[in-house]
């Protein structure tokens, strides 16, 4: 097992250390505890964990109290799903001196450490990534969120884990599609960070969607040591975090534009797209880079089409709304080159025109 | 104008200024936008502030999309007004680079400072307070929250304001009866903290009594300078912040057992007393003090009567459910005299015997 260690130099009480290894999630549960004497431990999943072993493999002989979404998936991100939460820890009168456990994936990751972040003005939560999104970054850097009736994490707070686990065992379980897409914030990590990374992320993908543990485990490192990184620079996303937004401002407009049909992973795959167009017209990129991406996301079977349901206007409505917008326009995170994002001004996000994004919309639109 | 100074050690861009005087509401909003250009401005107030002459008076000529809290009051306290709230400024695509302005009593800052803690993961709230509970205690220290349907602040969160406008001259339209109960927090400052203080309350009652401005911001100051030397020890409540809450142990589940229909600073003093009873069996207070704040509460015309409706059970049930709980049973913060907190091996709450409390509630409830 490898151990990582994410610094919150702002406050250094916050630090917290991220475990990776392979087939460890029975001894988690004894660590926790030893690590925690005392605590009222609560544990948040949902039903698709709980149907696969790792539910049981977590908690050998022990019970805790619990709470399982249903049903898993964003479907359930809301606050409804919050307030359910909260008022089961209430009813179980849980004090301050209780602590959350979030066993899963980018769901129940988020909306555990927002219960978590709000439950009595504050309790620790463990995060157990379940996921190859979660285990690459949604469980780390301390963003939690659920959405309101309008828009996606509305509702959040920035709350550091107490400790993250790291089990890629837990992948097994995963369907393709799932797995394959939450692949793509690793090839992020790589275009934004680590060139060489993503070299290898090109070179072993047989190996990593074969699932074996010693790819799987490399890039879990990998990823933590890059997100960590960027965290421990600003964990309160006042300037360098803005890079792990990279491919997320178009693809977070194009999975809110198709009512989170689409899945995260493959918003953010058209979304890193939509990032070179920008970068091409600007003379950052050429075509290469391109070519090796889409080449990339074709051999993960991630589809860049946007479905035709979708709308120039209804994606723009999306952009203005990004929750990093100044002034209803948001700024967007470009790369220098690859493994390197451009700065200027000591700023890692940009202005672009308005018109630069509706020609790079119209491309996308028309990309089969 | 006074300007007194919170410091947040462990987070020093979390430090905020608060300014007391009288007769300067109408000087707020410039100073505001002056110290936050470009940022969309979203106030938050309730029906009750509506009707009086402040709104006109804080806005002057300027507009600002806002929130009326309707009902005003503890009934409108809970997640469902957050969420009501937070749709709203979406609806407005207000950004993250907003800020919320909470002006009213402790409701509208505990309300409008939570919404800030988790819109989009945060905005500034500035904390405009207009009552004496809130101008002496909720504004100050970055507590928020909101009730569940099972209980009080079930969700909640520190958030520091980025600044608090006092202006002693709001409470001229604040009713007797919201007035009197809120100067029990000031009572509690001098009781924790400050001999002298508690002197100069008793001798000057009728001035304060008057309304009058002088008096009213020599305590604004006053209660300023005490809860900012607490919170600065200890902004997230670890250890010395919980003598801020002496008092507020049963003077809670008193309040809680009612069903919120007794008034927060009339359980706070039934919850002074309640701590008197339980330091006198421990040999730490006499009759004297109790007899001084009996006398000073009826001078507030401030019942200490338990209703009847009210039974010993319910108190103790809300006892156990303490946010402070630990094991389901609640630390106590006792006085080693007055102006002056037990203080044992470091820690400022200690641990009462449920048989102590038992009699103490039985005490209680005879009272007349």
């Amino acid at each position: 097992m490898r151990k990582i260690q994410v610094k919150i130099p702002s406050c250094p009480k916050s630090s917290y250390c991220v475990a990776v290894g392979s087939g460890f999630l029975s001894e988690v549960l004894p660590q926790i505890k030893k690590a925690m004497p005392g605590k009222e431990l609560f544990l948040i999943t949902d039903a698709n964990i709980a149907k696969t072993k790792h539910l049981k493999n977590f908690l050998g002989r022990q019970q805790l109290p619990r709470f399982i979404i249903s049903p898993a998936g964003e479907k359930s991100k809301n606050i409804k799903t919050v307030i359910k939460i909260i008022e089961e820890m209430e009813k179980r009168t849980l004090g301050r001196d209780c602590a959350v456990i979030a066993l899963g994936g980018g769901t129940v990751g988020d909306i555990a450490g927002f219960v978590a972040a709000i439950y009595k003005r504050g309790v620790p939560v463990i995060q157990i990534p379940t996921t190859t999104v979660s285990q690459a970054d949604s469980a780390i850097g301390g963003k939690t969120g659920v959405d309101s009736s309008i828009s996606k994490n509305a509702f959040g707070a920035f709350k550091n884990p107490a400790a993250v686990f790291i089990d890629v065992r837990t992948l097994e379980t995963l369907d393709k599609e799932q797995f394959n897409t939450g692949l793509v914030e690793s090839i992020k990590h790589g275009l934004i960070a680590d060139e060489k990374y993503l070299k290898y992320l090109q070179k072993n993908l047989k190996a990593i969607l074969a699932r074996k543990s010693e790819p799987l485990e490399y890039i879990a490192v990998k990823n933590c040591q890059i997100k960590a990184s960027v965290v421990e620079a600003d964990p309160y996303e006042k300037n360098k975090r803005r890079i792990l937004n990279y491919g997320h401002t178009i693809g977070h407009a194009v999975e809110s534009a198709s009512n989170y049909k689409i899945l995260h992973g493959q918003a953010v795959a058209i979304g890193i797209i939509a990032a070179n167009i920008i970068e091409q017209k600007r003379g950052l990129a050429d075509e290469k880079r391109l070519e090796e991406l889409k080449n990339l996301f074709a051999k993960l079977d991630i589809s860049l089409k946007i479905p035709k349901s979708i709308t120039k206007k209804q994606i723009l409505d999306a952009v203005k709304r990004d929750k990093k917008a100044v002034k209803k326009w948001p700024p967007f995170v470009l790369l220098e080159k690859t493994g390197k994002v451009l700065c200027r001004n000591d700023r890692f996000a940009h202005n672009v025109e308005r018109k630069v994004v509706e020609e790079t919309i119209d491309i996308l639109l028309r990309q089969k």
